[in-house]
């Protein structure tokens, strides 16, 4: 069982988000030898035959509903994947996708809780994704994202939290000491560093040693320098944490499974880390 | 000769905070492979048995003395150890126990100048230990903590300050800016960091590359991801500045000495981080 | 071609700021094997002899207007090399020697707009070179310094932000997230860290991967723990933006560009590295 704790599904939806000039440039950067014939076509029929090549049997499809930012005296567009599409996707595709909602923590676009509440409540959608670095901008222990977590405790789901070098205004927005935090407060919450929080590998790595409701799920990081701390850990006790995800249209689904594939893991880790942790922690 | 940083010897004042669970969940994800019998029967004869196999001369004991702290809305008990029982060890196995004093840097459960006063100046222990980012919880380069620091250079004894992924509310609070800001204002006051500041394994690196008074001993953390970097630097430039440690009773002493001495030191960077370093430290 | 990112040709002026005690201490902590000869004479002539034999090209000479600092309650000496020095060195030898203005931002030396439209307005010095976290001190997206990243972009040179672990305070002035929001700020502004921000290794490789704008010059922080990265980023995306230094004297010439050159480098990495990133940045 492989399942992608990243994907983004070649919908109109998600290709206002991801343009291919700035996918194909970050791509680039990762180690992306090609671009997905699915996203250039933006076909989902060829999306799942590019999962089947890949021998991917989930996508986790995220929503997406943050707020435009300012980066000094730019702005950052809004992002807006709507939690009605990703439910869509799920419900047509139970097989292929999983859902999670995306919550605006900030409450400008929605009412966060409520809308958990009618997404994952209701619906079923199968966690909850914020990334308070840019709806606040804060960070993930601000007292203003307490309720989505409760609400998530709640609902038994786990919250995938936005790290990673573009998460906010600069890095230090993705300092996993903040998840720490929120980590021991809630120590029956599962929470996942979606990207990895990298730079900050060491240290997600050590949140991850103190708190085993942490999952780390590196994706294209596993592919820049200083990621190798990663598979070390998931060799040992981070065996039963660790994601594996292609933040799909960056990085294609085969060439990216083929990488994971490749990386110095132990073959128990390997396999818990490509699908057993992720089914796990899913319900799957 | 071979001095062990931060050993507990397994009396009832030391297994009041060391329990066997958690022991054994923190000794699995730092690569014990087993329980030392010692600490599982309460036996200091067995304990010193047990250094004798290892090759072990000298265990540092630290007195501890922190208050309660909030994380969130849960507590986290006080952690007591009192002065007076590491001095009777000290007095009693003055061969085998070297101890410090902990001191509570908060002045809640004592007066922490005055505590020095009598457990290093009249009673002759041989530095102090301080946890401020729990006592606080602050910095270790907070307001506070400096007439400890001054107390200890009048004395002429090492501060041994409590530092990786536990140390303070979340592991921002084990950052090493703060200790290379107590190393600038106090050149002559020797610092050890215990458990090496890990996961900011560079940073407190850097912090000893500035300061030759600067100590790491990262214990168990040299059994971690992202470790590598401080027996690089002991083959290097720290060749005088890393101290051994087990901080059993997480991992056994025979294994622990053995696993260190199988990591890629140089000869004589082994020998001083074994032993010299730490003999020449504390005078013994 | 080779360029030293970071070299000071030894005249009286340079002399007064790099004392022969402090810079063996440094040196032999970075792996220098000996001093230049043309350091303890203070000769130039023998300068330009020892760039021959290491076949370095150019070597980059910063002016430096930082004031006084407090650390604690001990005082950092104010750096001053005058402009007005360096573009003597940048006119008489310009085959040899490439300018760079150093400014105060705090404005207490100098205006340091005014310093800029002097020194490389009208008189042609090829950057800045700026040190907030000693001068305010302060961080690099400190509001007191935009004006000089704005004067940078008016006059289309580049800016070299102090880094590394001697910058300001304590090692977290070099923390290079305040790098990342200058460099998302100013995206036309080409920045230049200069030691490369150690001991914040990944961080500032992060910063380099969300910035083609940012350069790093590492110069004597190859040759410590934890730096492997910078050569396996030049390897990849970060190609382009890794400029070799030597930091003279701390570490001579010959015997740097020799060990820099024994880095893994893939062979066109290293030739960009060495000089033609240089080259183009700086338009010789």
């Amino acid at each position: 069982m492989i399942v992608d704790f990243r994907g983004r599904p070649p919908t109109p939806e998600y290709l206002t988000y991801f343009g291919p000039d700035r996918t194909r440039w970050i791509g680039e950067r990762v180690g992306a030898r090609s671009m997905s014939q699915a996203f250039l076509e933006g076909s989902l029929e060829l999306f799942f035959e590019e999962m089947n090549e890949a021998g991917i049997d989930y996508t986790v499809a995220l929503g997406r509903n943050s707020p435009e930012m300012l980066l000094g005296e730019r702005r950052f567009p809004a992002g807006i994947i709507p939690n009605k599409h990703v439910l869509v996707l799920q419900t047509r595709y139970p097989d292929r996708v999983v859902g999670m909602a995306g919550v605006d923590v900030s409450n400008q676009i929605h009412d966060a809780v409520a809308e958990i509440d009618e997404f994952v409540g209701q619906c079923g959608l199968k966690g909850v994704f914020v990334e308070p670095q840019r709806a606040l901008p804060g960070q993930p222990d601000d007292a203003a994202v307490m309720p989505v977590y409760e609400k998530c405790l709640e609902y038994g789901v786990p919250v995938s939290i936005m790290s990673g070098p573009f998460a906010g205004p600069d890095i230090g927005y993705t300092d996993p000491r903040h998840i720490d935090a929120v980590a021991t407060r809630y120590p029956d919450l599962n929470i996942i560093a979606g990207h990895g929080a990298w730079p900050y590998v060491t240290e997600i790595i050590a949140v991850a040693f103190k708190h085993p409701n942490v999952y780390v799920s590196p994706d294209i990081y596993h592919f820049v320098p200083g990621s190798e701390g990663y598979v070390t850990a998931a060799n040992g006790f981070m065996a039963d944490q660790l994601l594996f995800g292609t933040a799909y249209p960056i990085r294609p689904l085969k060439q990216t499974v083929e990488d994971f594939k490749a990386l110095p893991f132990e073959p128990d880790a390997l396999t818990k880390a490509l699908g057993l942790n992720a089914q796990r922690l899913l319900g799957l």
